[in-house]
């Protein structure tokens, strides 16, 4: 479900001649984590950089002109997310700059929560900002330590700044890889030949031939020499993990392992602990693809019911179309997604998508399901009701627009149109992360029990006691 | 499977003050026809045509100032489909010119089997052909023709052309439409609100709201007035009916009904047929995506094997993107499809395709689900195996470049690396499309006996008599 | 002065391995003679053509990449005029086309006064047009004619058409150049190494390193072959010849060599034959930059009043710039021209342009020097006031437009705000042109005594029996 | 002559509510100041700022969208010479900046001789640069400065910096110009209407209708409110004053007046003086177009000799165009200039230019005269040998790369293959600026002897000690 906004997909690879054109490619099979802007920049044997930056998909930014031009066996690369906002170009990662202990360039997968603070102390102190984006704080505390190298500073960093970040920084002999101690966003290690490369998901590693080695720990300082060698250094402390739940319902691919899983296994157990815990009889199953194909799945898979494809993707979704003034029904989604009537007329089905955000698109897909000549509608979720946003690295709505945050299941199964509602419960989440694991995730967003610390106050809402939780609305 | 390329989508709409954003949508609809170029011609108030045509997919040629300047309440456009060859502006359509009898547009879908005679006749007599394309030699033949009126033209020009053709003809005051009398492809007629539209496929008029009201019938000519009304005339006989199968095999989308049909219902059929004919025990089904889904989930329904998301179809694909120098093996496919390993690993595994052309795409999707583990790999097609070229229409290789034109389905097998390969038999086709209906289409490429003379002579070749049906490679 | 815009420039190139660079770089040469649009065409060593066609400039629509697609030792190129019109890439030359005689190539300077007659009857017989411009005439005639070689194809054709052309035709062996029995527009030959060369102007042959060998004869056909070899045919007969007095006037560069003449050299003595029949005392000779220069060096010369840069030509023109809704004073001229206020200031200025159109601009520019300060301003043009229309290849405003079509030299003067005003008479111009060659000169616009019928009626008009000559104002 | 380069034309307007369409104007007015990128940034009602950068020509980079979202009445604007080097966005002014006491932008013209040095305290002190260029040095201090007032940062920012800057600075409510103390680089003042206007040359007023009010002073920092009002500080001594007396011979425009003087003026004047030092017999005087032809009038009024147009300037330089393989000969000449035969031939020509920096043109240029048949070539420079290079504001050849640098004038005339050669003394060029102002100006690069420690160690070169001056090599 569209509404919650991965912020980015980051790439390094070292000690590869065609280290530019395998990070073009890990961000083409890591686009789905951010489609505005993608950035490459590469080391040069003189020591100098080279770089690219340009909005849009990355097939469409870069040729081969351009990569053949940022020569050079190390380089990292970075995909922005798409906002309402207004695009800068400023705000294009990689970034590189100067200090005294010589030139560096960041990319960063997520978002610091005490940001607003260190940027107003450092802009009093002197420091000029060039872009909105959190990473540049990260430039200005390395240009402005006293450390001598580059790894004590990172650690002095490291110990300032608090929230997610999964992060690769460059330098003239080394790349280094972060990630913040709970370990909100993943980031994984491996290798292809000689070559290191780090990576926001395995698919990325998939498209490449590189072999998966293994997660950058929470917390894990990785040190990664132009020869190939790697050290690990844990400078900060981790009181507990967090990594996001909502990667494994629906930012990462199904195709990658991250936090040590796999992504597919996961979505189809949510669908089937989903139908357990809220199956209604019905004719027909059919998932909201992509997003909602696994879920309905396991959800098809646990019922018996058939699973069918009520819904075609039309498969050149992606740009803006211009819609007539006489203004056509459910333009949007339509845009996207169109019913396959055999499947859906008098039948009572079963909707199945990852989760619900504002909640307006299922609006739209529901009535046109039901347009098909639907007799029942069930719409069922895989993840709970989110009713609180995120301060870690996802763009979020405001809480005002989250469904959940203001509405009971009722009122929301009413708004959407559906005969039925059904959320995954929290604990039915845990269960499918697996009861050794499902402490050392995050489920912010859902319970508003945040890992640390946000540096916002969080308002008190009516809705807020509410809490997350299968409500069936039948 | 690509390999066979339809070679368009076209559209008309008359009598609504949006035609030319209609049009836009409805061949942004239309895309998986042609992906090369689009263009659209509208009629002006005072009578003179506008157009635009533009390389690429409808959504990137075309903007809000462009379609605002495309004046007129009448108008049609046309998909072109992508080739290797050079691409020339001239043979983005439609095409308009002028006669002795007034200003015309066209926008065809199909190829003539008598063109080249054609020309070269016309090309002697003075006519100057801009483009390589059949189309214009409808325009020579009726701008030379001697007949008065221009619905005389068209039933002159339909007695001396031969071959498919589903044909779009804008005048300054009507808009006709023609079907070859065989009705190799599709042509709908729909209705929004007072205007008329015709469309290859009724997935256009879901985009645009607009009901879908009958089939052109194949040798009909429907003459559309600028005020709504429309005449049927049937200028020549049609001694049988000929709709391709590879519409609803392929071509088509899933959610269109076409030659009357629901084409995701016919594919599930196949797929069902397929497993009956076919089937081996295995642990799971797959499909190779998006092509494949509706005859895997009727082969997984008939055989009651769980269905799994075997392959994952990259979001992004469509683009062209560099390969790095040190070849990444099935880096084509790659960029496509990514292997699922938790579906695969140790499994033995049904892949469901609808067709195989060339074979050299399965040679990569076999091996790389091999790579991921799977233990015995059983490739299916829901489709007889093709072992002719086409001439209606369809870009098609080379005979020698056909797989099963050169090879028997044991070296096939071979040829892909599966264990065991099957192919749905013509009879199963014809099944699968109905007893009452299968005498009306047309098997040429999957057996050489086309409906009518090619006008070509199909050399005889040594795998020739072979012909089509399973031939399990166990 | 702007107003009276030539239509083309062209060129042709045969036994070079470039010959698309050298195409490339003529067309540049020769850019004053058209800006619209820019096209070449060569052909492969197998047989057949390609090309290149682009709106603007030459340096801007061509690059490296696709010249060097434009394989092959022969070819043409062909630069269009700027139209207000809507631009068309029809229009854009050199326009290629099959015949049963083989494939053509065709790139064309100048106007057929039977034109719409022609075009007319070969519509009715069928023939449809691509383009709106007369050129395309010369192919369907080409195409349509019952010869056998193509020689006498040309030869039918020269027969029939009527007007002026200078006109490249490109077969798959030879390349043909023909002009018109007048002679309206230049056309010449020159040799680089083993190659040679056809274009519009010495200049081009400048830039190539080309020598100059000779002019190209009004009525002569030159075929020149692939290995060099040249053959010249002379076969319609030419009562008189009537080269534009305009291109020494106004079209051709001033170093150029065209019609067996200097221009730059014409040029001066026509300002010195202006500065004898209409000088007043003055301070100070200015020129209208750059058309103007030439003309007021010849007229400083024979007067010994020294010349000043009055007004500085922009280096960056020819783009359109934004105006600010608060108007700016004779914004058009000023992103143009700066006067100099030292040299105008409380002087008696002599202004020498080449000719008077419409008027407008001068209006701005004397209205300019004016206000820098000038005393008195004695305008000065260097040729004679243009009365009528030209039909030979020149685009001209409406008679109604043409200010010496309605007004008197008094009436002229006061509309453009000079203290003064004279042209050179059409004695004096002929003078300047050489008593020996004065009547192989058409002055068609300058007294409606066209060499030839134009196929138009000419409205008589009050101002016609005005005739041309000064008439100071003083 | 090519080789010394402008770096930058600024432009500032305050209190016209097409503030965004005036500085684009005057920018390109000034476009001969720079021509590698143009930047625009406009103060919004709201007190933001609205900014669009683009590499190449204004009239390229900006268009009428883009000026309509620059909204407001007060806004800067920058255009930035073309280096060989690589281009990078980040250098394109004007820069905007946060700092503790507000948002500022800044365009700056001119070079700091402090700058490495400035650069280097700042970088360790943790400051992070984004370009290259010293004008980021400004804002840096700006930023650091613990004053209150942006007044006094400024002044505080002055007293550090050393070296040339014409410099205009924009906050929320106020628009700062500065000048160095020795007011190296022109800037001067006008009023439109209400509305006030500052630029670096005066031919950009008169391009918008503004009128000159004076220059702004060395030394001094005019605060421009937004209602109009004016005020003027004084805050650094300015022990001399050092013009640059490369602006009159080369860089300003000719109808421009700065320093005070009228340009043309004062060229005609150099070329009148150089005549009077170093005049030879000959039959003809030529300028190379267009920055040699007032000195070229100059030369030609003082000996009474013919000036001819023996050179004409391609209208459409400026772009870059492909070589054929088979090189022509001073191909890149050609490109822009060609010579008039009948001019040349047989003559002995007297050929003026501004200055001569690498001779590596004039080499061409005189042979391409010397191909066309002149008997005797004498070339005259209309200012003094350069000897040094240049630290304020221009871009420089190497030393090693100054003719005059390394070789006698008699080398020089063999090096460039004329038959003599004479440049004007420094005498020669302070008579042309006048006795009363000549010691205001700068000779650096002319003797050496600059005004101000350059911060680079002047290394000894043998040819040092040669200092200026004419030296005919007859
Ligand atoms: N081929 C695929 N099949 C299933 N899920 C996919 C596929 N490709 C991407 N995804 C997942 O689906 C998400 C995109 O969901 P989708 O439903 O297509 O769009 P939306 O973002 O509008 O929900 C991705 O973030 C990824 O997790
Ligand atoms: N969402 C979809 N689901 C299933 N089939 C689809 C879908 N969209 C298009 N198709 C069908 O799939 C064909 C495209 O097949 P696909 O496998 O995606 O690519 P390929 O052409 O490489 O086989 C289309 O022609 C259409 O018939
Ligand atoms: N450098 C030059 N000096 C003098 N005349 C030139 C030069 N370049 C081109 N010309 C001539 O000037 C004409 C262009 O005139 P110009 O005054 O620049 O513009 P306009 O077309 O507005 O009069 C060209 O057609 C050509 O004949
Ligand atoms: N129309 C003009 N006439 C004379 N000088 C000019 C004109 N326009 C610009 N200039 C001056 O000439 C310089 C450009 O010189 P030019 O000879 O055209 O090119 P180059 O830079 O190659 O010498 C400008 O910096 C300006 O001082
Ligand atoms: S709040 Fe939600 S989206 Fe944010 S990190 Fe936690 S689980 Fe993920
Ligand atoms: S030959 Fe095959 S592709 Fe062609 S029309 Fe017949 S069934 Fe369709
Ligand atoms: S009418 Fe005038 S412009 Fe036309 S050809 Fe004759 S002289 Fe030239
Ligand atoms: S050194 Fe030369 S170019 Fe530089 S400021 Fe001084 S006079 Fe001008
Ligand atoms: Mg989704
Ligand atoms: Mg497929
Ligand atoms: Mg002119
Ligand atoms: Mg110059």
């Amino acid at each position: 479900m569209a509404g919650f906004r991965e912020e980015c997909g980051v790439v390094g690879v070292v000690g590869d001649k065609e280290a530019a054109n395998l990070i073009y490619l890990s961000l083409y099979a890591l686009q789905h984590r951010g489609q505005e802007a993608a950035g490459i920049v590469t080391l040069n044997k003189e020591g100098s950089f080279s770089g690219h930056k340009a909005f849009g998909l990355v097939g469409d930014g870069f040729n081969k002109d351009i990569l053949d031009k940022l020569e050079g066996k190390v380089g990292i690369g970075h995909n922005r997310y798409s906002t309402a906002g207004g695009k800068m170009v400023q705000n294009i990662q990689p970034f590189s700059f100067n200090t005294a202990i010589g030139s560096l360039a960041i990319a960063h997968n997520g978002n610091l929560t005490n940001a607003s603070q260190l940027r107003k102390d450092l802009e009093k102190s002197g420091s000029i900002f060039q872009s909105t984006s959190d990473t540049e704080i990260f430039m200005h505390l390395l240009a402005r330590s006293n450390e001598e190298s580059i790894l004590e500073r990172i650690i002095e960093v490291m110990k300032v700044v608090k929230g997610a970040y999964s992060l690769l920084l460059l330098t003239k002999d080394r790349l280094f890889a972060l990630r913040d101690p709970f370990g909100f966003r993943p980031l994984v290690l491996g290798r292809r030949g000689e070559a290191v490369v780090v990576v926001s998901e395995t698919c990325a590693l998939d498209l490449i031939d590189a072999e998966f080695e293994r997660e950058i720990a929470p917390g894990e300082v990785v040190e990664i020499h132009n020869d190939g060698s790697v050290k690990s250094y844990f400078p900060v402390e981790s009181s507990r993990k967090a990594f996001c739940s909502f990667e494994p319902i629906y930012f990462a691919r199904p195709d990658s392992q991250i936090f040590n899983e796999e992504i597919y296994e996961l979505r189809k157990k949510m669908g089937a602990i989903l139908a357990r815990e809220s199956h209604v009889d019905a004719d027909v199953v059919i998932a909201v693809p992509d997003s909602g194909v696994p879920m309905a799945l396991g959800y098809g898979n646990q019922t018996g019911l058939p699973m069918e494809l009520g819904l075609v993707r039309n498969h050149y979704v992606g740009r803006t179309f211009i819609e007539p003034s006489q203004s056509i029904r459910d333009f949007g989604v339509k845009l996207k997604l169109n019913p396959v009537m055999s499947c859906l007329k008098d039948k009572r089905v079963i909707v199945v998508d990852d989760s619900l955000v504002r909640g307006t698109t299922s609006v739209k897909i529901l009535r046109m399901i039901r347009q098909a000549g639907a007799r029942e509608i069930h719409m069922r979720l895989g993840s709970p009701p989110i009713t609180h946003s995120c301060y870690f690295g996802v763009d979020t709505p405001e809480r005002s627009q989250l469904l959940a945050a203001q509405r009971d299941v009722e009122e929301m199964r009413d708004f959407i149109g559906a005969d039925s509602l059904g959320f995954l419960s929290i604990e039915g989440l845990k269960e499918a992360l697996g009861a050794a694991n499902s402490h050392n995730y995050c489920y912010g967003c859902f319970n508003g029990d945040y890992p640390e610390d946000t540096g916002r106050e969080i308002e008190p809402q009516p809705t807020d006691d509410r809490g997350p939780g299968l409500r069936s609305g039948i």
